[in-house]
């Protein structure tokens, strides 16, 4: 395969889907995640199995202490939100935002991709996230790689430009959902919950969970999940 | 003080510099520094003896693994450029390059920054490196601080613009030296040599300490350095 993408990948529906995406287009996917202070690593278990599954050219897990900064319930110890209603949930900011995350990690992904002479980077954020994370909005991925294009050799001598692929960007839960289940995802790979078992078992409570039901109840797709509640 | 700063610190004269400049200016320091898989640690230990003789705030050392990406004679085993001239310094990008660094420290020092509630950071970058590293250049700060205020919980309620402070960008080394001088600052502390001796004395052969030999000549200050040659 001539065509190479970088893939963030979490191990999450969203990332996965967006693996499958890329996939689909006939790239050849190196898939990166990050390691970032998670107060459990069930996330990058997963993203372990999926990359292996779905047969990805190289995948890299890259240490980030984001700990030290502190900010956020998913790396500190203040409680993860359980059981809001749906109008709860997206309005405003979420606690379980991480400062500068998606910043942090597009640029490790943009340092692998320019190693390697990659130009696409595909990245799954979306419309459900963008209500309440600055970092998901489509204005600052555009701004992103404009500044990503200024920073690098390949795109300052003009050899390459890279571009920041966000194909679910308009999609919602149960639209990515739809997607990935026609491309052959196999979700029961992929962990949403913020606040796992010592198993790996979903909470079902938290907005993640919560948002993860509803997008397989929308997308009238059986849910595969193992849920403690 | 009411002013806080966040200030990358790499043990260097222009990082030096721009700390002494930053605290003229009554900003209260919070210094940050890289391990990024240097092949010496000397620069890093210059950068702790700069920070606490300087009586910043707080000083963080960040562990980066750029290795895991390879691509520059500062993390990977190439050779680093000796004893070359005036005119091949500064044509081109040179092979010390590391892919994406700036971008992916100031994500870092852009984490720390919103935790703390810091408005502002300061990065020493300047003319000399303009000519050579894309991301040393002011349309790439421009573009960045662009970038980060759409990506900022702060940025996008309002509260706050991230600004970040390049005051060396259109000095030269000589310029530098003048004003750090001015305000005091002991170059004795800093190193900026690329391949420094296990007691952590510059090789006096490479393009950096050329650069910062020629500095001081220019600028009419003592260089208080020690050269193995």
């Amino acid at each position: 395969m001539d065509k190479k993408a970088v893939v963030l990948l979490s191990g999450g529906i969203d990332s996965t889907t967006t693996l499958a995406i890329a996939q689909s287009q006939d790239y050849d996917v190196h898939a990166i995640s990050f390691r970032y202070g998670q107060r459990h690593t069930a996330e990058l278990d997963c993203a372990k199995r999926i990359a292996e599954k779905m047969g990805v050219n190289k995948h890299v897990i890259v240490d980030i202490d984001l700990r030290a900064f502190g900010g956020s319930a998913l790396t500190d110890d203040i409680d993860v939100p359980k059981a809001r209603s749906d109008q709860e949930i997206g309005t405003g900011i979420p606690v379980t935002y991480v400062p500068a995350r998606n910043t942090i990690f597009l640029s490790f992904a943009l340092a692998w991709a320019e190693t390697l002479g990659i130009d696409t980077i595909f990245i799954g954020i979306n419309a459900l996230d963008y209500s309440g994370y600055p970092d998901c909005r489509p204005e600052y991925i555009e701004a992103y790689q404009r500044m990503a294009n200024l920073a690098t050799k390949a795109g300052v001598e003009g050899n390459m430009a890279l571009n920041i692929q966000t194909p679910l960007i308009s999609m919602t839960k149960a639209q990515i959902i739809k997607t990935g289940a026609e491309l052959g995802v196999d979700y029961g790979l992929t962990l949403s919950c913020y606040d796992p078992d010592d198993q790996g078992r979903a909470c079902g409570a938290c907005d993640s969970c919560l948002l993860r039901k509803k997008g397989f109840e929308d997308a009238g797709i059986a849910d595969v999940t193992v849920y403690k509640i």
